[in-house]
């Protein structure tokens, strides 16, 4: 018999409530012969508050056990910005070597868009995980002074690139529309571009059904609003990265419904599993968060892991449900859940 | 009798047509006793391929003497990317110290947005232009091998900071809304992070009628599209800035119509007024370009240099003339340069 032993980080703010309805949809649509162990770790403020620590290398050895990780949101206000982001989300990425961060946005129909019209929304974003702006690299001096300084290094290694700008050519690839867009700013940030460009047009060559194209990421926004049915794979650095995906988010749907895969590709170390959105603290524990994301989330956590199936019953699951939203009475975190479960499981 | 000596750069792509219709509209806008001169400078992808320059210490210092700089627009798909952009465009905002490089958005009666509904937006962007990942440092180690390393520095100081969030708290208290935005990613950022919101927080302490609210820089993208109404005045780094003002000239009728300043306000050197589009070399010399964007940079020049009632001339032709246009067929880029100078004159 199999097992699935997953590791659950709820989190903060709404993360709980979402979780837990992640949970309740993974546990319907698992078949019966998989035995699913979950194990709750209390990352985020309050053990933040309680012991000063976010993620110490206990904590890494115990989440390397598990198959995979299931996170619902880390922050809160009352934590100074940057401690849990850069101490925990970003500490835990760097960890476990989480190059290949996913991020599908497709507008599912019945779902609303600010974008006029009837935009035609499916793409891929990979956004690299592991270097870029996001490594902590720089450094402040004469702090609080008229003389401060502060720098931000990004750093970019042939290495870090051709992984995730592989990974992204072999996602295109198993594509219908096989189209990969580099977005970059090679024009200005010419030494990272150049390095980007040169990875990308090299690897394209090992892969003549893909078509490509380069865009900057200002004129990306922009296609983003106006044409997203342009874009099919995206592949794209880390700040990047997270800009888009915001954007990409807002305008298929919102990030109610944006799900994210931080994976290690290798299976070195478990990958992790995580709705775009944040704790949302100002709605927090009233039953009024979307837990959707976290649903679509655990199908990707799936996915990763082999359960095509499955996964593809929570996709199908959450666009009926999706379609059936308009005109009625917005329902609780929890009821959301329910429906979603029921359905799987149907 | 007054003069003004302008410098004009029409620059690559349809760079000259949209130029030409924005001097027609400064000629026709202009006082009788104002003695309007201008010199013209070629500068881009001619010079570059015929000398090999792209702006020498000469050239800045023939630009200094002038009051303001017009440019239409430099980069052609000839010349490697980077080389115009580095060598003149940021180049020219170094050396002029242009570090307030400004970007009203206003969404004008009758123009269309990508964005259902009707969403009510008129703000404007001070973006830093002097500092940030635009500075050039950093670089490449073992290039084009697979162990080659490219790195970008942002460097942001106090002194440059301050003096931008100074002009964005002035510009927000002149406005009806008094309101200010700071946009960072001071999560992950959290050197230049911490420096940008220490020093918005110390300047905000003497402004107190302005309102003030900090946003991290993919959450911005989403309320850009969903609620643009909610900005008034936005500041922000030299990269964040160049996307959300391309994101945000989407949002508001188009980069056709958006238009930016890049100023010096010491006047120790003269400012340059650019549309924010391109060179667009695919409708190049078809008369297909709209100047509108052109013509408005025109009236952030005239702004810039005290004709106030002239810029506002330029604006409500502007308005009326984009006001008319729904249904009407398309006109040329001259056409559009004549309605909008006997508007002007009118
Ligand atoms: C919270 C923050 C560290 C994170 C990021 O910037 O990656 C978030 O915005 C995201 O996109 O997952
Ligand atoms: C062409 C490029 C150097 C420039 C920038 O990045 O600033 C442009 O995108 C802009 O916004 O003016």
């Amino acid at each position: 018999s199999r097992s699935l032993n997953l590791a659950v980080i709820p989190g903060d703010g709404i993360g709980q409530e979402v979780v837990t309805e992640g949970l309740k949809v993974l546990s319907a649509v698992l078949p019966q012969d998989v035995k699913l162990e979950t194990k709750e770790y209390d990352f985020g403020a309050r053990r933040y508050h309680a012991t000063g620590e976010t993620l110490t290398d206990a904590d890494l050895d115990a989440l390397k056990q598990h198959d995979a990780i299931l996170l619902g949101a880390i922050g809160d206000p009352s934590v100074p910005s940057g401690v849990l982001e850069r101490g925990f989300l970003l500490k835990l990425r760097f960890a476990f070597d989480h190059h290949v961060n996913l991020r599908p946005s497709k507008l599912l129909p019945g779902v609303a868009t600010p974008l006029a019209g009837e935009p035609s929304i499916d793409f891929v974003v990979v956004r690299e995980g592991t270097e870029g702006p996001y490594t902590g690299n720089g450094g402040t001096i004469r702090k609080g002074t008229e003389h401060e300084v502060a720098t931000e290094v990004s750093v970019n290694t042939a290495f870090g690139v051709e992984r995730v700008v592989r990974d992204a050519f072999a996602r295109a690839q198993a594509r219908p529309r096989k189209k990969l867009a580099l977005i970059h700013k090679n024009n200005v940030l010419t030494f990272a571009g150049h390095l980007w460009t040169n990875i990308f047009n090299k690897v394209a060559a090992e892969f003549p059904e893909v078509t490509t194209e380069y865009m900057h990421v200002d004129a990306a926004t922009i296609y983003l609003v106006t044409q997203p049915e342009r874009f099919d794979v995206i592949v794209t650095d880390n700040l990047f990265g997270d800009i888009i995906t915001d954007l990409a988010a807002a305008v298929s749907g919102g990030i109610g419904v944006a799900a994210s895969g931080n994976i290690n590709p290798s299976g070195e170390f478990p990958s992790m599993f995580e709705p775009v959105h944040g704790s949302a603290p100002d709605i927090a524990g009233q039953g009024k968060a979307d837990p959707t994301a976290t649903v679509l989330s655990v199908a990707l956590l799936l996915r990763h892991l082999g359960y095509e199936a499955e996964a593809a019953r929570i996709d199908e699951a959450v666009s009926a449900d999706l379609g059936e939203r308009a005109g009625k009475p917005a329902r609780s975190t929890a009821e959301i859940g329910d429906a979603l479960a029921v359905r799987v499981a149907g």
